[in-house]
């Protein structure tokens, strides 16, 4: 009975699928690639991987063993009984989107720091305004609520803005290759916030960061602040935020995410003032660079499964990333 | 006879001018502060040092012995025979606008890059499109031209994002700071720029620099190549560059300054596709670490003066800079 490797990527390109193809081929497997779910549910029958995105994949494939999503996120994966194939495994791309979110961070951080939103505003008037006072990443403390391959990639890049300091929270503790000035766990979470010049969130959706920046730890930050959403748009309280910024009480805000994605056009957030809006681009699959990785991580893993050996991006059901 | 020292800067704060009052008499000078130059013209006929912007400055202050201006161009000041004082010494504050313009060119290098005028639009019209494709500064082949305080504050920040290569353009063929992966003689402009993904111009206004990004060298980059120029407009044949980006010979351009300044509002370069402009920001005194900066320049040189030493930021009057 022959081995079959589903592929269902859309933004793969010929020689993506061709790498693909051949790794597949030598590991004695047949692969298909399909450019949307729909298109590959007959061949998931007796699909033993997938590479693919979305729960619809999980769904439908009975005989799955193993699922690699290219995507960070897996919060669309973790409902209990969604696998049709209860044993299979999950494993995320995790370490393909640092680079593109990092660079993300650090532009809408300086296009808020920059007033670069009103000096848009200014040129389309054709006007020349030049005095509005600006800000800068030297010698603001950052705190990085989420530290892995995102918040290790901006805090490399910050770094060498000369920040006064980048503390990372977590839960471990650990301070991975010691790109931050100190860890704390998310226990000192509330006394790190009113020391903070810009709040940087990438955390993954999971129950535990539901929720994690209520109304009450929103307020803990500074009039001053500025805070980026890259991770998921759950770990804040949308509308406590948004009553911040109308009142000035937050200098700025960045988010790529929300609580509900498309926001909804009929939204107040849309209008709201201090605010910068992206529609979750911070870390697609736009940039040639995270493809690559995308595919290189999963040949990786494609190799270790059909050596029988642990899989590098196993995510945790338990920990939900 | 009483020393005077004249200062016209308006974007000193307090603190500033009593800091600068402070020293001043320790040294023995009677210091008058102004808000403009028109007010400060009367304290001009006695005044031995000047702190100040404008040529307005130079011409009518007889015997004057050293100007000091906060900017870092100084290209208002080298028309022969306008110091009413001939042999009076020009110091600028190079050195305090590097960071702020270094965190300007990595804003609109990433806005450029990843397409944020686009997604301006398509949140302005509340849409959710997500799949434009981006440009990474990392692995990008970045050229400089211009390697002074400015070009080396952009380099220490672009390196954190892995570009290819950083590559410096200057007269000496010295590497600062070891900051460079090479650094090229203007003598091999012509050859660096089909290599170039990114070219930064961060030159002063001197005849030798004027034309120097002429119609044939700005040809030479390649289609998908992107510029910045915060140095001087002169630099650059902004007729030339415009046509480039109206046929899309050109990935991207971020202008921050120009031929002529303000910027007519009857120019056809406002509508050019594929151009970011700022109205002359990404130096000003607007953020309070180049202020703070500029006075702790000067008053080191003030030391300097009244110890009869040489002062660490005098213009070459030949060289312009």
């Amino acid at each position: 009975m022959s081995r079959n490797l589903v592929v269902a990527i859309a933004a793969l390109k010929e020689t993506h699928r061709e790498t693909i193809a051949a790794a597949a081929k030598q590991h004695g497997f047949t692969v298909r690639f399909f450019n949307s779910d729909q298109e590959a549910l007959p061949a998931l029958a007796d699909a033993e991987i997938v590479f693919g995105q979305s729960a619809f994949l999980a769904q439908h494939a009975p005989r799955l063993r193993w699922l690699c999503t290219p995507s960070a996120g897996v919060d669309q994966f973790l409902a209990p009984g969604l696998f049709a194939s209860p044993d299979a495994v999950l494993t995320n791309s995790s370490g393909a989107y640092g680079t593109t979110i990092a660079e993300h961070i650090v532009m809408v951080t300086l296009e808020m720091m920059r007033r670069q939103a009103d000096y848009n505003g200014i040129v389309d008037r054709r006007a020349w305004k030049r005095d509005l006072p600006i800000r800068s990443i030297r010698n603001s403390r950052i705190t990085l609520l989420g530290t892995g391959d995102i918040g290790q990639e901006a805090a490399i890049r910050l770094r060498a803005f000369s920040p006064a300091s980048l503390t990372g929270v977590n839960r471990s503790g650990r301070n991975p290759r010691d790109l931050f000035d100190r860890i704390v766990t998310q226990d000192f979470l509330d006394a790190v916030l009113p020391e903070t010049d810009l709040l940087i969130l990438s955390l993954p959706g999971t129950p535990e960061t539901a929720g994690l920046m209520d109304a009450r730890r929103l307020a803990l930050l500074p009039r001053d602040a500025f805070l980026v959403n890259v991770g998921r748009g759950s770990a804040i309280d949308q509308a406590a935020l948004e009553q911040l910024l109308r009142q000035g009480q937050l200098a700025g805000a960045a988010l790529d995410v929300f609580e509900q994605e498309p926001l909804d056009p009929a939204a107040s957030l849309w209008e709201c003032p201090r605010l910068l809006i992206t529609p979750h681009v911070a870390g697609n699959m736009t940039l040639d660079y995270t493809v690559n990785r995308i595919v290189a991580q999963f040949l990786e893993d494609l190799d270790r499964y059909c050596a029988g050996q642990p899989l590098l991006r196993r995510i945790s059901w338990q920990r939900g990333y």
